[in-house]
């Protein structure tokens, strides 16, 4: 039976391999950066402005993991919210390439990189995200690659091994 | 010349490969759940209980997220705020292993799993942390890797070589 939630959104079928997804901008400022600190990652450079001078990173920056969260947010706007989504597995290889100051602009792009049915859940395809974002000067804040849950539409379907991913190597 | 603001913490040279941290407790209540998901993560299995128990997690769950953001909230309260950390390089390998459902509490450890002189900066140390976070059942809910730079006490130390670190195979 359709699930009622999902049943206008798109499936594991809809899906490509390659597509691009744009994410942003979203400005990120230093009450943004202090209210998240604050709940999360109360560090001094995150929280007070002439200790950040003193630190390493040089000035007022956004916790890495805002970043990651804000980042998220575009993907659910941008993306997740039209699509089956049943929930997120984890992710590999987050790199925090260079801070979030305050004031920073930060945009960016989710890529589909791979796509396979489960093999022991057949309503079940899992979707692979790389996600690129950078600051308003296009340097590189973030990276990671993102594995999600998607429906799929018909179960029945056979599930062809490899049929959405790069050939073995 | 020392830095006043972290003079007094734990340094590089204070660490030690296997040294394992209790994180939490912390119950993570409706509210807390709603006003992750409202800001990063607007999806209806966040915010809306009868939503949730029509979905795969079967009732009102936490963000995977934000069961990252709690637990690296506990890491700051129990260790990094105690150390001269300066800042995340990222992590690898983060999975969700269970959902935290409302009014989960969840914990864990943080085990020190390596630690080494950077090469090219010598006054940075990289610590390794292994995060375990589980549910009151006992259950594990979010497994982590964890890369975070620390100031070593004395840069002109000779940096040796995998001193802290298991033997190459």
């Amino acid at each position: 039976m359709p699930n009622p939630i999902t049943a206008g959104r798109r499936h594991y079928e809809d899906l490509s391999n390659g597509e691009r997804i744009a994410l942003g901008p979203r400005k990120v400022t230093k009450r943004d950066i202090v209210a998240f600190a604050t709940e999360f990652d109360p560090f001094p450079f995150h929280l007070d402005e002439k200790a950040a001078r003193q630190s390493l990173l040089g000035g007022l920056a956004a916790s890495g993991w805002q970043t990651g969260a804000l980042s998220l947010r575009m993907l659910v706007d941008e993306f997740l919210s039209k699509v089956a989504s049943m929930g997120g597995l984890g992710f590999t290889d987050l790199k925090w390439k260079k801070p979030v100051m305050k004031n920073d602009t930060i945009s960016g792009t989710a890529t589909i990189t791979a796509l396979r049915r489960s093999q022991t859940h057949p309503e079940m395809g899992i979707l692979t995200l790389a996600l690129d974002m950078r600051n308003q000067k296009g340097q590189q804040v973030m990276t990671l690659n993102l594995a999600n849950l998607v429906e799929v539409r018909d179960p029945t379907a056979p599930i062809l091994e490899d049929a959405h991913e790069e050939p073995a190597q």
